[in-house]
């Protein structure tokens, strides 16, 4: 007889994140007393703005606590159709606009309406580990492509070109990416929807950093061809995490499909923050981001020169998100160790690459500049005193 | 070449909601100045209590907008575990609590993390439409066994017995249910325990409607065997319905499964609805429950022999949950039809059979008693003219 509580076999292809282990010793170091600098937490340091704070507590007041349609309410709709218009200049009709518990509830919406079990979905290595368990959790194979400085550590229509068989269903990328901040230019996007349009496959674009990007411009896939996805989120640019709201571009022939499996799978998204992010595109909100995003700049700008100095690799700027992805290997050939040395010995805690992937995973850490730049110089200024620079 | 957007199998087992489109044509009535008769909605007409709703509000006040462990805030497992003990008098610790987005972010973490594609779960029929598409979602076979009167259109132990073959793996059962409110007792419970364990498999016991049960034992499956997992909810006694907050009780082997599951596919529930949950406990909330729970009883007093009058077979009391399911074939053979002349003629909108599964579907409407008994009362006389009673 078998076991009752026997796991599926999909629970064997999802791993938990090592940096919880790290994170959950980092707290208990802070309990006993240490100081810790916090470069590993992928989680803005801003607080939700306070417009969209009291936009929720409004909501909560006038009794907006009841389901709305799946889709979303028409009014938040329309709110991201014109922030389309507004922040890009493209035409997003709000008809196409699914919003979603997270970014992960439309990953799970996207997934599910496109994959069979056993098809695959390409992803570059290293990249944000959830992609491909959703692929997992829908019985679906995450192809991982090594990617390199070579190609700023993204998929590339090259890589589509050499990985895709006849079991491949989609390519999935992020720009900026987790956890390497690297962008997508017009060109590579444009490039990779036609070599999976031209395999009859789809393509999910990970917008979830757009609006943490500094000094180069902002390309959304949304208006690039009819067979992109395009995935996005209240929680990174507009500080709003814990609320679970995210956003999903559709492409019209999809739209019945993904109401459809919305319905099923949760029924709406929540209503007291569907009701705060409209608040979310008010112009004051949207000054207040930009003086967030001048200080991630500032942050980066700081931490980039400040990790090279000490020894480490990235031989490209990354110009997004708030994570810089160091090659570590002239400090060893463990990047988990490393992480280990950090935290134990200088009270520095930053993600292994191995939550990332596999392709030398165990030659890079991420570093987030999810905190002030004076704390950040502390943690520099501790791991060069830890490897003898200091 | 195959259509990039051509729709994943598993969207041809996943239904729309019929009575999406009887709403959307009553809310279109209504715009014309039609008064309509709500008994479709599938949601209590009470809010969320004001004591959630303003400890909802002061955790924004107090900036709770970040995200939270996977399984839910500490105070709120161990908050929901005193439930167990204060409501059922049972012990539940709070460990074995994970608290979820809505019950649906509950059954996907627990068919997640049991079913293998391909793999069986047996279901009565009729029953809610969601789960079987949940099942469907893990690439498994919903099998939806025929549960009539005699068995208070519950699936027993008996229709385990009968109906488990090699590829099964778990039956679902709902007390009290959707769409018949009908109730499983101790016994009946255990025996279905006992019948899926001996099988090697697991039992999923959806409790979201308890406490709203009039005048008979609530009997949680919680501790009664290793191999059931519940799944409950705070939108339906709690109403809470926007908030999407929801609950597990997990049996101690599947724990760290499931946290690493959730991790993965939504990362954590809803900051805010968490924080406003902790104050659904408190006394002067559960009182105001329980006057919301008199109510409900009041208005089933009244409708349930009222339908009986008018000719519709309810043959057992049902006690729980706000629905009563009606055996409509002395008004024709197509329930679907008389829902809609219902709506069209009489302004009263109900759900049809069909919603809930295929069998006797067509002979069957569901009421929902969700609305005052002085709309249930013209309800009923509105019905009462069309068939030409009244």
């Amino acid at each position: 007889m078998s076991d009752p509580l026997r796991l599926a076999r999909r629970m064997g292809g999802i791993a938990p994140f090592h940096v919880m282990d790290l994170l959950a010793r980092a707290q208990q170091l802070e309990a006993e007393g240490r100081d810790i600098v916090h470069m590993e937490v992928g989680e803005s340091d801003f607080d939700t703005p306070s417009a969209v704070v009291e936009a929720g507590r409004a909501a909560l007041a006038e009794g907006r606590t009841r389901y709305t349609p799946a889709l979303g309410i028409p009014a938040l709709r329309e709110a991201i159709s014109r922030h389309y218009r507004d922040y890009y200049g493209v035409d997003v009709p709000a008809e196409r606009i699914a919003v979603t518990p997270g970014a992960s509830g439309a990953l799970q919406l996207a997934l599910g309406v496109l994959l069979d079990p056993g098809q695959k979905v390409l992803m570059a290595d290293p990249g944000y580990p959830c992609n491909r368990h959703f692929v997992r959790f829908c019985d679906g194979e995450p192809v991982s492509v090594p990617a390199g400085v070579e190609s700023d550590y993204q998929l590339h229509a090259a890589h589509v070109e050499e990985h895709w068989d006849s079991a491949t269903r989609a390519a999935m990328v992020a720009t900026p990416a987790n956890p390497t901040g690297t962008l997508l230019d017009r060109a590579q996007l444009v490039a990779l929807a036609e070599a999976t349009a031209a395999r009859g496959g789809a393509l999910l674009v990970d917008e979830i950093y757009h609006g943490l990007v500094y000094g180069v411009e902002e390309v959304t896939a949304a208006t690039l061809a009819d067979n992109v996805i395009v995935i996005n989120s209240f929680s990174k640019y507009f500080g709003m995490t814990g609320w679970r709201l995210g956003w999903m571009v559709v492409p019209p022939g999809l739209l019945r499909a993904v109401e459809r499996l919305a319905q099923n799978i949760y029924l709406a998204p929540s209503t007291p923050a569907q009701y705060a992010a409209l608040a979310a595109f008010e112009p004051e909100v949207l000054a207040e981001l930009e003086v967030r995003r001048t200080e991630f700049a500032r942050r980066r700008d700081f931490l980039l020169p400040a990790l090279r100095e000490l020894g480490f690799l990235i031989p490209s700027t990354p110009n997004g998100a708030f994570y810089l992805y160091a090659d570590s290997r002239r400090f060893g050939d463990d990047s988990q160790v490393l992480a280990r040395r950090f935290l134990e010995e200088a009270g520095v805690a930053v993600a292994p690459g191995i939550d990332f992937g596999a392709h030398r995973a165990a030659d890079h850490l991420r570093f987030a500049y999810t905190t002030s730049v004076s704390r950040l110089e502390e943690g520099v200024a501790r791991i060069a005193r830890l490897l003898g620079q200091g």
